[in-house]
């Protein structure tokens, strides 16, 4: 069978997810002039769009980086090399995390959760309550897990500090804009995100805010720094420009997707969001299958499945591409033979959530897993769920 | 008038330099899986290309970062704290590198070199000469100066270190494609560069090599990176992927630009832009301006000029901007109100230079300098210096 070009694959993976037309061919604009007027009308544009979804007031930088950058340049700008922090891993994400603290000599003390769980904030409470002399000046939260398919509820976990002073540092690459963040309500002091997930556009951007505490925080942390330096990056950015030349032909796109966001309203992209994690977790339960994480803490942006018995899940996910184009993503680290994952964020809609379900329906059969691709269908009959753009 | 707008306009700066069509329309892909055997394949054949551009058999890492982080990527896998390195700046992208050094602690002796003048290997070889303990571990050079329109000889530089065991680190982020750079052959231990510059694509990514040496030295750096880890990036990079989510718009141009680079051949390209820079060195002389640079030294990639008494240079950007559509660059540091700049690299033509040469004079003349155009257009005369893709 002819392969599919890539060209023509449906990526429903949790990043790179689709682009609009739209935005793709902004990104074909010529190049532009970093340091002159129409650079700042754009950059103020995309910077108050980013305040919008980000919902502060503070100012949100952009980074020609991953979100990985994102979450070292929260890192070495609030802390010093043997600062306690407190990680609160869920997986693969959490774990960089304290890859990146500890690469710095921050001194990490890790709070446990199980594998497709979230975070306690009863759990974390305590901990921090036992912490008397409050030492912990930071804690590290992934808001969305997209190597267990698990959202942690920030609100709650933000308000467990109590009066505790630790910074609340939050890695949302994989749930900003899809899922309800406000920044400046919930106290969240550093929140990263960036530009290829829920927010519709290319790779190549990350941004971080940092509430006014975060900024304080800043002026005194001594780990080494320069093309993460926040607090240069915020001057340059208070005149409309970056410290370096940026990606632009992923900040033209970003402007374009960022309209998209801003015309179908925050909301609604959030609703949107969870009725395409309701529909598809639904509909992969009806066909047989389990899901991974806990119902309680399931994702909004990607599901996570258990890999049926005796189903080779590299086949499973080779035939998807090959014979329907379809991307899906395998398991990583100590999950890589046990779950599978489908990413449904950004302009994902019923069109490609549909076409999933019943081609990977058709897939498990030939693979022979007795996939009850009828009845998986059938959530399907009372939706009418629009992606974004179509 | 009405203002010509960005879209419309000639970038002659140093970066970000124009991008073709066709490089443009291929950063309008879509998007695609950065784990996939597509991804590697176009991994591998812009990897390829690199390495011919770089003169190398080393592996050139690819980073999704500004030309200012593939700096820091040098310093921060070569060096650890306290290591005694010796810089040689020639102006502000020199000092930037100091600063990152002096930024991770290392220990910074300057040579200090006269502005607008390249580092004499005379000087470095002597320095080193004087260090009998051999006690620095690296020497810093930037290969082409933007800020004072310089280009150093980095194979005399190079060969000057003797029996010296100092790693040379060569920032060749405005030079790389356009000059000879022979990395393997002159014993180039680290060079970093840009996607923006010579290289036509647009701005996003940066690049790395290292020699065995600098591999070998990057065993037992103590200074602390995650993001910028180069090891990590090697390994990924031997499998045909990247470390995280890479500018993909940015490498799709890429592909693109670095064919175009590989049909007209390498030398093609370093011959081009050393008659783009004789030619509009020698019309800027004619026209009665003064060159900053020193002759023996002057950059085959932008050319600084020195502002003529009494020429206003912020207006004059602005008239050359809104009435002819072409950017030029002003001063950067100690130079801002001594010199203007123009960048010809890339995708830059006889076609943008002539116009170029022909709207200064226009523009100088109507702010009281007597710019001899007529004497100015004379060298275009016998020149056919067709660019790259007209």
């Amino acid at each position: 069978m002819k392969k599919i070009p890539w060209q023509d694959q449906i990526l429903m993976i949790p990043g790179p997810t689709p682009v609009s037309s739209q935005a793709l061919l902004a990104a074909a604009q010529p190049m532009m002039n970093h340091r002159s007027s129409d650079f700042k009308k754009m950059m103020e544009e995309i910077e108050s769009g980013l305040k919008q979804v980000f919902q502060t007031q503070s100012s949100v930088m952009v980074l020609t980086t991953s979100g990985t950058g994102a979450m070292e340049a929260c890192i070495v700008n609030l802390l010093s090399p043997g600062d306690k922090i407190l990680a609160c891993p869920n997986g693969v994400f959490g774990e960089r995390f304290i890859k990146i603290a500890k690469a710095y000599q921050a001194n990490v003390e890790i709070l446990e959760s199980p594998l497709g769980q979230g975070v306690d904030p009863e759990k974390l409470k305590n901990r921090l309550k036992e912490d008397s002399k409050q030492e912990f000046k930071a804690i590290l939260i992934t808001h969305n897990e997209t190597s267990t398919g698990v959202e942690n509820n920030l609100k709650l976990l933000s308000s467990a500090r109590g009066n505790h002073p630790a910074l609340m540092v939050v890695d949302s690459v994989s749930a900003l804009g899809a899922s309800e963040l406000k920044m400046d309500e919930w106290k969240l002091d550093a929140v990263a995100s960036a530009s290829q997930k829920a927010l519709m556009a290319p790779p190549g951007l990350a941004f971080v805010a940092f509430s006014e505490r975060a900024w304080e925080a800043a002026k005194s942390s001594k780990m080494p720094k320069f093309y993460f330096d926040l607090p240069m990056a915020r001057e340059f950015q208070s005149k409309g420009e970056t410290p370096f030349t940026p990606a632009l032909p992923v900040l033209y796109a970003l402007q374009v997707s960022l309209r998209s966001l801003m015309d179908e309203g925050l909301d609604s992209s959030f609703s949107r969001h969870k009725r395409m994690a309701e529909l598809i977790q639904t509909s992969l339960g009806k066909m047989g299958l389990k899901l991974f994480a806990h119902p309680e803490y399931r994702s909004k942006t990607l599901t996570t499945i258990e890999i049926p018995a005796g189903v080779d899940v590299k086949k499973l996910r080779e035939m998807m591409r090959n014979q329907y184009g379809i991307v899906i993503a395998g398991g990583q680290g100590s999950l890589t033979d046990k779950i599978f994952r489908i990413g449904h964020m950004g302009c994902v809609g019923e069109k490609e959530l549909l076409y999933t379900i019943s081609s990977l329906g058709k897939t498990l059969q030939e693979l022979g897993f007795n996939a009850n691709t009828q009845e998986a269908l059938k959530p399907f009959e009372a939706s009418s769920l629009a992606s974004i753009h179509h």
